[in-house]
């Protein structure tokens, strides 16, 4: 069987061969990395990025590379970058500051676009920063937050009519890694006058998000998963066109000031998304997330997310082949799946830690999951059967009853 | 008279040799850096650092880094060993999110410490930025804005009385280089019941800061200036012990919980400064930090100050003697002034330009300041002497007149 899995990965990967980038990027050898949903992969044009911006442009060049090294813009820039990963028009992505940061602006933002709502509608099974970043910016816009889930969002933000201000939902779930019904749920609250925000960290890189088209109002991701930019990578937001000459954000830092070299004791919003920005940008941070985009120049974000779902299907293939007694949480159904398979097991965080022993990188999450995920520039189809294959020795030899508990889980 | 400054010169730059450390920075051949308390110059540390968290932590040991590494501790760790540097025991600084991000906390926070209270006094001619955020902190929190300069601080804190929640103010003025009378100030607040906070961006790695012994509430700050951290190095805040068990900041991300890997729906806050953190800590720029701080290892900050006070004076003298006609807008007076000597004049833009283009970098501030800041570790009285005689002849050959202007200002 396994001969027939490894004549199916090699015609796999033989036809997807256009999309593999995995030259770009350095990993370590014999390391299977099935953690690039928690930090991405090095991207190798990072390494000479950082050197330059080190190097160069701090250290020759110095303050004057706010202006001739484009440190400035680099928010705005990166952003649109960013931004056509993810589907959305250039003026509409910032990038700075953390998850949970950009995450207040929005619900803040959001709670002023419509005034006298009363209701934040969000997933119990969120992030745990989602859920109280979004609970201290309901407090915080006198708003109640209440909760969906996927089988319910729709009736849900139905029955809320009128009162609802807001629906956010991550668009793919990080523990489950279930894909929600970005498109169908952002109608629904506009159906009834609602916004809707996205947390895209789990899909950003690795999914076919289509922000723009599908008529998204807010969205928040990070840097460090799919986008390879680096651990704790400066975060993004997104807010749609329509909506930036309104949109109020609370952190009314300078960076985000119509004229910021004036000095003016006003606060007077910057046109467009810069509005979004607040202190001085993390340039080092910056630098290594736009070199990390690079890796995606000349892909569609279509042909990666059809990589990405060959990879996680042809997974659950040999899962279903080599270990079928284990229970899988990921959707089987391909379009509701993001880039990523959890399987779950009663002794799951040493599971994953006896695959870590093998070199096959991957997390644990809260309470029984094996967390795989399947970063579609640096994989091939042959890693997954390899992956696969180490699980099933892990589970047979029982290797996971011999592992010392002497780790912390690693992040997010 | 310039050969009798040259021999003050090398005198001084022979009393002080013991905190010299040009030799641990990068700088450019034939330039004066008169900057660093805008963008410090490049610590050599760095470079070594950041190659080794880009190519080996991240790229090697990958997610195992945020333990082996020490990337989750990283904002408490550096932050204590900022903390030695501005008069803080360990345990009540974290570094992460921009100046703004903080102090946005600490207003909020303060607002909490105070219930009941109604004002929040500040600086008028404050950075930017702190206006901004205060004023928005202010209104999230329901409080007045009032404004006090230097000369009636003390008089107002003490009309206002038990209706002062917070005086927040910057320890040295960013354009004119006045040193505020922090511990006075800070005995005032508490003298009514209020609480003080202090802006440290101009201070922090050229002053000897006492936060502890002063009694200094809280405070914020950047890393980038006289610290050495690198353009948009994440920057801090400082919380003293006594308020930890009720500092309630309102951006309540993951980081700042108390178990942040159980993935609990509830946010209860983590003991300690570590309530301070809100999102995933900007690795990179975090190493570089750590990395410039280095450039501190072995000196006192009281040693630090007396050689920058020296900086200052002689520039000062020199000035007296070489430029008698030129308004200096910092105080004459040591105690009374930072790292900072600036000048006013009517063409201060193309003065700043002109000192440029001679390898002489400082900064304009508006309206007319000719802002020149001495960065104690890696300036020497004969670089001070030198500034001032570039000074004199773009002056006295009136070539500010000459100068194209074509440049936006730099940053902050």
């Amino acid at each position: 069987m396994t001969s027939a899995l490894t004549d199916r990965a090699r015609a796999l990967d033989l036809d997807h061969a256009p999309t593999d980038r995995r030259s770009l990027f350095r990993l370590p050898d014999r390391v299977i990395y099935l953690d690039g949903n928690s930090l991405g992969a090095l991207p190798t044009a990072v390494v000479a990025a950082m050197e330059d911006a080190v190097a160069r442009q701090w250290g020759e060049r110095l303050i004057q590379s706010w202006n001739d090294a484009g440190w400035w813009e680099a928010p705005t820039r990166v952003g649109d970058r960013l931004g056509s990963l993810i589907g959305a028009a250039p003026g509409q992505v910032v990038v700075s500051d953390s998850t949970s940061v950009n995450l207040y602006k929005a619900i803040v933002g959001a709670s002023r676009l419509r005034p006298g709502r009363s209701v934040v509608l969000t997933d119990p099974d969120s992030f745990p920063t989602d859920l109280y970043m979004t609970e201290a910016a309901a407090n915080d816009s006198g708003l109640a937050v209440e909760f969906a889930s996927p089988t319910d969002a729709l009736a849900r933000i139905a029955e809320l009519g009128d009162s609802l201000a807001l629906a956010a939902f991550s668009s793919v779930d990080y523990r489950t890694g279930e894909r929600w019904d970005l498109p169908a749920i952002t109608q629904a609250a506009h159906d009834v006058g609602a916004l809707a925000c996205w947390d895209l960290c789990h899909s950003a890189g690795a999914m076919d998000v289509e922000l723009d088209r599908d008529g998204a109002d807010l969205a928040v991701g990070c840097g460090y998963k799919f986008l390879n930019g680096g651990p704790g990578a400066p975060a993004f937001i997104y807010v749609a066109s329509r909506h930036l000459a309104d949109f109020d954000q609370p952190l009314t830092g300078w960076n985000g000031h119509a004229t910021p070299f004036a000095m003016a004791p006003e606060y007077v919003a910057a046109q467009g998304i810069t509005r979004a920005r607040v202190g001085t940008p993390p340039v080092l941070g910056l630098a290594a997330l736009e070199a990390a985009l690079t890796a995606y120049d000349g892909l569609s974000m279509a042909d990666v997310r059809e990589r990405s779902v060959s990879l996680t299907r042809f997974f659950r293939d040999c899962v279903t082949a080599l270990v079928p007694d284990i229970a899988v949480a990921t959707p089987a159904e391909d379009a509701r799946r993001g880039s990523q398979v959890s399987l779950r097991h009663p002794q799951a965080y040493a599971v994953v830690q006896a695959l870590i022993a093998r070199g096959v990188i991957g997390d644990f999450r809260e309470p029984d999951i094996v967390r795989l995920g399947f970063a579609p520039l640096y994989l091939t189809h042959a890693d997954v059967l390899k992956a696969a294959e180490h699980l099933r020795d892990v589970l047979e030899g029982h290797e996971f009853e011999r592992i010392e508990f002497n780790k912390r889980a690693t992040v997010t």
